[in-house]
């Protein structure tokens, strides 16, 4: 057995390893058989996803929780869930953030960092992007999990449609 | 504020009210605009993505790990993330299971319902499938959590390329 391939170890401890280290993981695009790969587009792709991705953090790192909004998909359709909810719907998530950050700024929302981007395409319009996330409060504090986006292309960019992110303390 | 849509107690709360009352929520798909939706043939692709997650339920109900595996992309790319454990590759995942139930079986295994079961199709060869869990184990002890999976259509049928599951104890 492979048992060097299974990480024995709690995902927490995983985690915040990774997030301790800040260690980068190289992404792991899948190659499904017999589907089209999409190659000569997917480098295109992967580029435009994490510029979205890139233009997410750039918002929340200054306290702008529209331009963080700004990559998600704005339907009802859209899903967000957390340790604690389950959102339906992208106004409803503006919402939860606009009351969990009642003085936006970088001081109340603190410091994003992704210290692990997977991104896989799914074809030519769907992505699976997936890692771990931190974020560093003025005061020190860290709290931090695991990230799975689902992406879909629409006509005007790369839209996050499904979010589900964890989040625990990293710090006491 | 539509506050209304934002579920404001405790997932564990909502999912712990799910698992025990068994409601089943009705699929949302998403139709994102400007993108072809596949209609003709996504009733199809659902079934065929059911039909893999009924053969899987009934699979593990009969103590078959290797039946249960057989919903999974056979590939070192497969990726498989639980509370404890991050795995790479289908064979880490057999594994995985093969060290947590030694003396395979329905009495070890217990038995496991899907919820709730979203599946929305991401053009014609993939697929976000996310919903709740409850397994129940012959001393009545429950356990469940939220799975979210990204199944890709092979040549062989639709198979998880990535599963993400958490586990909780609903029952001391």
């Amino acid at each position: 057995m492979d048992t060097l391939r299974v990480a024995t170890c709690a995902l927490n401890v995983v985690l915040l390893g990774l997030l301790a280290s800040g260690r980068v993981v190289q992404a792991q695009p899948a190659s499904p058989s017999g589907i089209t790969s999409h190659t000569s587009a997917s480098g295109g792709s992967k580029k435009a996803i994490q510029a979205v991705l890139d233009a997410q953090l750039r918002a929340w790192n200054r306290g702008d929780i529209d331009g963080f909004m700004a990559g998600y998909w704005n339907s009802p359709e859209f899903t967000y869930l957390t340790n604690k909810h389950v959102v339906r719907g992208w106004q409803a998530m503006l919402d939860l953030y606009r009351q969990s950050f009642k003085s936006p700024g970088a001081s109340a929302m603190g410091n994003l960092e992704l210290l692990e981007t997977q991104i896989t395409l799914l074809g030519k319009d769907a992505a699976l992007v997936w890692g771990t996330y931190r974020v560093t409060n003025p005061d020190g504090k860290q709290r931090g999990g695991l990230y799975t986006l689902i992406m879909r292309k629409f006509p005007e960019g790369w839209r996050t449609v499904y979010d589900r992110t964890s989040s625990e303390p990293l710090t006491n």
